[in-house]
């Protein structure tokens, strides 16, 4: 396939696998890349930015093929040296950055410097724009749809990605939402150059995550994810699981804080779900793709399927339905 | 164009102008039908069965196409001789009809024996298998976009679509957040036969209501819809002026009830709304397509523009990205 995001990434198909905390490691995003979709791996999943440079040189030992490194900017408690972690991935050679959550704006020079191509996650079409103003080589723009961080607009995909491409110049990633070839063509359709996805990759062989994470995502809906945060202005999708109530019901209690909720919702309880497969210990990001995911194919089989797919859905049923005529009044008057 | 929707309902282009309280009068649906599209009127804009029998002979001396009647069951405090509207309904020899609100299982083995195709809205998969279940035609999926009632589930058209597409046997319409070529290409490889626009159809030039509210329309976005009536588990989505942040403010106070409401929200305030233009006069429904609206064209122009804008889109944009192979490593490594 022949798109901006092909060109401008030098992958094969227009299939990006978002940067996932805890799950985007060297196993993934190889096998993304192997398949020709572009594998990411995320810095902060590192403790350290040592260990990122040597989580570097796993990939690099996968695969020949592109891959990107997600940077995500965000207030911590405990300050994160995003110096060093720029450091290593500019010295490491890495040629594509998706950044996330505050304003890479900062950390722009460097990678510019670099060569490194920078591809910036939003959430609105005032954010795109202003990623592109930065200098930014292309945005994924992310509807209410998706895992984790949908903004605070609640507006999807199909409103959202229209009105994004008729207003910005740089090419875009459609991100939420997005789990097979159905999704993959109608992103392109909204204006799209690519898809970005994340909760369909979690469902894969190679992903790093425990089996019964991946079980669960296969055995539940669209109506298995809930919006947290929302009372804090900082609204995040998870799973759907006891935990999750708990933290919504006591967000519908008068004076609670961001503090009464952090230890159900700790990375650490996050990372611990994914290595012991006890999905009610803590939350994790779930997207509404979940309702699309019916099977754990390897990365392979699922970018191969999705772009076979793809061909078959342009080619037959949408030409198909384009180019001949109906039979008007044959049933009905 | 030809689709299982075409086919089923005798029109030239799988488009549909959705039931909206009156707005759905003769003007709009007689032009809609001669675009090659189904116009709709909407059977409770008219205050008496009888009244709906001469607007159906309007509709009637204005086209010679197919158009559809929509009748919204919903529970109401002054009862509706819903019975006698079915009954002006077949003996007017209408042959399609869409239902929404409550299940019309009651009403369907009359509109049957007259072989009146009829279209059930639904804004769930298990809703629109309820509908054809029971023997419905065709169902329209009202996505998370929509204006009016988009349930309580929050799952959006690029979830809900294929997802009831891949159970449902009877035609499906997608409905909420189209209003344009890119939309109706995106809804049809998701897996829809058609498409239902409400709030596009309000910005024409037949749409029956005054200027400003259309001029509204086009220069607000994808952020002015509010969502009322959350803490009623009966949400609707609508124009976000004055008095729906009034709504939302009394909700958030606890205590308030439907009763307080009521007076802000009433159809009389929304119906003058229409007739005089200020629009902070009451609340009126509005979808997320809101952002899409940039001007106000004719009906006819608006549908071939579409079916012209979609062919470009299938042959031109998606056949070329699917076809061409990416200059792969050209750009990276």
């Amino acid at each position: 396939m022949k798109t901006r995001i092909t060109e401008l990434l030098g992958i094969r198909y227009p299939i990006v696998q978002g940067g996932m905390m805890w799950v985007g490691r060297a196993e993934l995003a190889s096998a993304v890349s192997n398949a020709g979709a572009l594998g990411t791996i995320t810095a902060l999943t590192q403790p350290t930015p040592e260990a990122l440079s040597i989580e570097i040189d796993r990939v690099r030992s996968m695969t020949n093929e592109p891959f990107a490194v997600n940077l995500t900017i965000l207030p911590t408690i405990k300050p994160v040296p995003y110096q060093e972690y720029v450091r290593v991935i500019i010295e490491s050679g890495v040629k594509i950055v998706e950044t996330a959550g505050r304003n890479p704006e900062p950390y722009l020079p460097a990678f510019k410097a670099a060569g490194i191509k920078v591809i910036h996650k939003c959430t609105s079409v005032r954010h795109a724009l202003k990623a592109e103003a930065i200098g930014c080589d292309a945005v994924s723009v992310d509807g209410f749809e998706c895992a984790g961080h949908p903004g605070e607009d609640d507006v999807p995909n199909l409103i959202l990605l229209p009105a994004a491409a008729a207003q910005l110049r740089i090419p875009m990633l459609a991100s939420g939402g997005i789990a097979d070839a159905r999704g993959m063509v109608a992103a392109l359709a909204l204006g799209a150059d690519g898809v970005n996805m994340g909760t369909r990759f979690m469902a894969t062989r190679e992903a790093p995550i425990h089996e019964n994470v991946k079980r669960q995502l296969l055995e539940h809906d669209e109506r298995n994810t809930a919006l947290i945060f929302r009372t804090l202005k900082n609204t995040s999708r998870i799973f759907r699981n006891a935990v999750a109530e708990q933290v919504l019901e006591l967000e519908r209690r008068e004076g609670t804080t961001f503090a009464d909720l952090k230890p159900l919702v700790s990375g650490e309880r996050g990372k611990r779900i994914y290595e012991t497969g006890d999905t009610d210990d803590g939350t994790f990001p779930a997207g509404l793709a979940i309702g699309l995911i019916h099977d754990i194919p390897t990365c392979d089989e699922l970018v191969s399927r999705m772009v076979a797919e793809a061909r078959e859905l342009i080619h037959r049923r949408l030409a198909t339905m384009m180019d001949k005529a109906s039979n008007e009044t044959a049933c009905v008057l």
